[in-house]
């Protein structure tokens, strides 16, 4: 729905071209003036991918939640990931087919490529399964709680690598409102037993960080590689991302999950539940990509932490959560950091 | 000894006229060259003034753990606030005697008044014995740390009655700072039982707020007085206010404590503490009212709530505290904050 109404706006691309004024080797394919008339556009474009990534991450978290309340996962979580991938693949696949049939085929969308396009499109695939792998092994420092604490370090990761990789500048304002967003973010998680965080061994700190610059790393890496072609049509990239994902997630289901998927079949364990979150997942995925394309990962970072905030309000009232002063205080903060971010955009 | 470096830059008071350009009804005494020249010797100043308040309101909360871990007071609190007054309206006659020798008499500083000049300073005093009558009551909502916790609402409440009392901007920023210093306070106090303070009855919230309120009306009020005469020396402007409360003090003395006192005598439970709590507390006035003079309410929030995470890192190494994640938190928060009211002091 979200992802039909972005299509069609396509044609603004155009307008991401002054998005990458400051950075080398990029070259502006369409003329300057388009540019200036997909402004306004282009605004629209980024508050539309926005808040349907901040609306897909909230339900995504309470789907979650709602599974876990339902009994335990007893399906291959990798089946799942791989079926994630290939839907996304699919509707992308559908936008084409869509556009292929309304504008023709273009030099911008068309599906076949070269092998100087495509050759860096496993590379985010690849580091998010390292990155996976290595989450197996941090669980023998930090408990799931202490896990969910030390996330909010990819804030900063991200943060760090935008400027680093996209050589992208943020005011000292933003920077200050990225440092406040992930205060307020690790403030909002707060319990009575993340203390414990503190004793992490150092080990554990140092996986935290090497996954958090992985995490990071990724994200910009896409970034980079979306808005490396911004006249190509986003359904292509995304096919494109979305077919190495497809591989690596098959790689996983054969080491992982080979004899369980063998055994009890790909689909066991599935229920109406596992569909639902498969379909979310899969458009939260395309939104992430659209927000990359329109947007950058700073907004995706402001938007998946707005969306952990709002999750936690919709869930006083769909779980009968409480709301702990901890949680008004990150919330706060957070506030005060979008803010923060806007303000120091204009100041720029 | 802070107070004595102070007191020797007295002549410099004409640097604050600039500060009172924008509040209607006050006059500048002298002429405007004279504020330019003072321009350095103000900021001096102000930075002593600022931290000389931080390090007597941090050694004052070690005092205050110090005294605790030796075991309950036993003396009559009003009696060492009676002596507290009494000390501060001493030092500022011996201030004010050096300077009679040094310079003579003048307009500025003889201690002979006005009714007009000298009827307003009874008032915060008496405000502040209204918000102590009132601290009995509240506990009968909060417990003594949910108290703690609210009494952070006096940093809204100040940046709120600065703005409409002393009819000074503060910029967006500065707004947004201000509220993360509360936030940031807030969280840095955060222990696993503060969610009670959600459940404080309505009640307690009403005299929560109407606390904060004549505290920050206190505060906001005294720097009025005291700036309204920007050429007054601040030694005779605190001589009036300290006998004040000196009378203030000696009605709650004969109010709560008449009986104690008859029988035990005035200084029964008196100890080393005691008195370097005396000594401590009649320093720290002195430099809120220098604070006042030469710099602002603003200003005084930013120094006590920095004192207070001072305090807490202080005390890792006197007592053994262990710092919280939440106590992390919060400083980076109260540590944006500073540095946003800088920022947001320059782009004014």
């Amino acid at each position: 729905m979200e992802y039909r109404r972005i299509k069609d706006q396509d044609k603004s691309e155009a307008a991401v071209i002054d998005d990458l004024e400051s950075r080398p080797g990029m070259c502006a394919v369409l003329p300057k003036s388009e540019g200036k008339i997909g402004d306004k556009s282009k605004w629209k474009l980024k508050t539309v991918v926005t808040l349907a990534l901040t609306f897909l991450t909230s339900s995504q978290a309470i789907l979650i939640v709602w599974s876990k309340r339902a009994g335990k996962y007893d399906y291959s979580v990798t089946t799942a990931n791989f079926l994630v991938e290939a839907l996304k693949c699919a509707l992308s696949l559908a936008a084409l087919t869509r556009l292929w049939r309304t504008d023709g085929v273009t030099e911008d969308n068309r599906l076949s490529t070269t092998f100087d396009e495509v050759s860096v499109y496993p590379i985010p695939a690849a580091l998010y399964l390292v990155k996976n792998l290595l989450q197996y092994y941090i669980f023998a420092y930090v408990d799931a709680p202490g896990y969910q604490i030390l996330k909010n370090l990819n804030i900063i990761s991200t943060g760090v690598l935008y400027r680093i990789i996209l050589k992208r500048k943020l005011s000292e304002i933003q920077w200050a409102a990225f440092i406040l967003l992930c205060a307020g973010c690790t403030t909002a998680q707060l319990n009575p037993s993340s203390d414990h965080v503190l004793q992490t061994p150092f080990q554990g700190w140092i996986m935290a960080i090497v996954m958090a610059l992985l995490s990071g790393f990724a994200g910009v890496y896409t970034e980079a590689i979306i808005k490396k072609r911004p006249s190509r049509n986003i359904n292509v990239q995304n096919f494109w991302l979305y077919v190495f994902g497809m591989a690596f997630n098959a790689v996983a289901i054969l080491v992982q999950d080979f004899d369980a998927v063998m055994n009890k079949g790909f689909f066991h364990g599935y229920s109406l539940i596992t569909v639902l979150m498969i379909v979310n997942h899969a458009l939260s995925g395309i939104a992430v990509s659209m927000v990359m394309k329109y947007a950058d990962n700073i907004v995706k970072v402001y938007s998946t932490s707005v969306a952990m905030l709002l999750t936690a309000v919709v869930s006083v009232f769909l779980f009968n959560f409480h709301l702990s002063l901890a949680f008004f205080l990150g919330s706060t903060v957070v506030s005060v950091s979008v803010y923060m971010h806007s303000i120091g955009k204009l100041q720029r």
